[in-house]
């Protein structure tokens, strides 16, 4: 199944304005799904539009809302995404962290009160395509425990950052600090095959490869501790220091309908143009990056296989996943919507 | 070997001075070792006062050396460190990310032309003592390999993370982007044991064990390609951005006497009053810990391990390395100083 951006990004917004979506929450929605489409990234694309759909009808996810923002300092504000989209509110406050780095050189955005906020990559890529260097991160609900942990007490807590590069294929890192990202799991319980060994626990701490079992156990912190570090990292920052839930205080998108996820995010943009001259600093990143591949047969860079992914989706249209697109498919013909495409 | 804080803290200052450092860089070095040595890494502590004084002896550790401030917005400023240490560096920058954070919430400093900074912890904990969230960074010499990659490209490169607790124990976490540590690796070969299969290569990219030949070698990042982003990340913001070394430009401080290290740090401070009432934050935080140190016998929250060996430091003395003791020893008698301890 292929499909044009266009024709996708208009599909995305007629399903969820037609589930009572605004038309700004819905355009964000899109945009994101597509670039996550294209970047060969469909964890993050289309296949979260059932789930998205089943909140909003249960009343946990509010399509429509409205966000409010708190000035904190010149630098430094926080949003509040008021239960709606966590993708809208993560490309909003990313965009309010690049004009607050643009005017003095560095700009945070705290989200509180948010949802699932989909690939940070997303994000950390509006500030390299900004001149700047861009942080992600969001908390999640518990799944990952602490070493020697039995019981999960902190999200698979995802963490990006991006830097531009002169041909515009920005450095992109995007990485859970669990051993396996929630979406791997999910993917894996999809295709009916099983975990590698020793990344996924029960609930008396023995290994399992068995995805399905992932629910009633646990994940691992990728490398033990240094993992678990990092979750907690993620946590201070996303989680208590802009006011959202925190540890139980989260809830899975999947399996908790009883309220709104409240999630939290961190944004951070960088502006290098105040440290310095923007071509030195792409000339200095551009010998490394050469250096790194030149460092052994098949070494690449973060964010090359996404940049490859979306130039060919540019050239060719998106390859869409086809169970993904006969359930959303089956999700507008259900809504009694016009295809489109 | 027992030893009361302030006589080693004496001891290293007088060592360090007779060796051209100035009081102010002399000083800095010793709070910094007196403290890794409290918190129990010997391996950031006096076991680097030989290799130091050797640098210096040889012109490429500038002992007394003037540092330079350059403010470039009200929250973000660069210190030249001109090749002095990092540890003095690193101090004095966290204190002015400390100091801006307080004025505009939010601070950062990046070093360059500097040296090696010790343990990133004692840099986030400044931040947390000032109830401020704390991010320390430095890059460091090529010992990592990429991902397929046979011939390193980037350092060790750590990352550290402080936040304040009520009880004075702060969250501290401090990690190396490798599968292993460099401090590690000169461990195993001091005291004559292999390192776990996995973590290192030789040049042809064959797992090796033995810690004599990572020299030869690299390490593998921790975890694959999430700690060579890790890595990168570092490098990118402590090393690129702030116009230090990068990559090959940075050099080995037990191997390269032809030139000083030239590392840069990258030192945030986030004032968390600007975001939350400081006391809502620490309970915030005691719930999470106490939830994790709830969740499995023996779980643990980073640096708690550090605060248990500080508290018995300061009851009964600090207990130093018999082998590193004598080795510094053996320096202040050659140098003719009295140990005073």
């Amino acid at each position: 199944m292929r499909i044009e951006r266009q024709a996708l990004h208009r599909f995305i917004c007629n399903l969820l304005e037609t589930h009572d979506a605004g038309e700004r929450q819905a355009a964000a929605v899109a945009r994101h799904m597509v670039w996550c489409e294209m970047a060969g990234r469909g964890n993050f694309g289309i296949e979260r539009l059932p789930i998205l759909v089943k909140r909003i009808k249960a009343g946990v996810l509010a399509a429509n809302a409205d966000m409010a923002w708190e000035r904190l300092e010149p630098s430094l504000a926080r949003l509040d995404a008021g239960g709606g989209f966590g993708y809208d509110a993560a490309e909003r406050a990313m965009s309010e962290a690049i004009a607050m780095a643009k005017a003095g050189g560095i700009g945070v955005v705290g989200v509180t009160n948010s949802n699932f906020f989909g690939a940070g990559a997303y994000y950390a890529n509006q500030a390299a395509a900004a001149g700047m260097i861009g942080i992600a991160m969001s908390n999640s609900f518990p799944k990952v425990v602490a070493p020697d942990g039995l019981r999960p007490t902190l999200g698979t807590n995802p963490l990006a950052f991006g830097a531009p590069r002169q041909n515009g294929r920005h450095l992109l890192f995007d990485m859970a600090t669990s051993a396996l990202a929630g979406s791997t799991v999910r993917e894996a319980i999809a295709k009916g095959t099983l975990l590698p060994e020793g990344l996924a626990i029960d609930s008396e701490g023995k290994s399992i490869t068995d995805p399905a079992k992932v629910a009633e156990g646990a994940l691992l912190p990728l490398g033990g501790a240094k993992g678990f570090g990092l979750a907690l990292m993620v946590e201070v920052l996303a989680g208590l220091l802009t006011g959202a839930g925190v540890g139980e205080g989260v809830t899975s998108m999947y399996n908790d309908f009883s309220r709104s996820g409240d999630n939290g995010h961190f944004l951070m943009a960088l502006d290098i143009g105040r440290w310095i001259n923007r071509e030195k600093f792409e000339q200095r990143l551009e010998m490394l990056a050469t250096a790194i591949l030149a460092s052994g047969p098949g070494t690449r860079l973060p964010g090359e296989q996404r940049w490859d992914n979306y130039a060919r989706a540019e050239r060719e249209g998106i390859e869409l996943d086809p169970t993904q697109w006969d359930a959303v498919v089956k999700l507008a013909q259900a809504a009694g919507i016009d295809l489109g495409c």
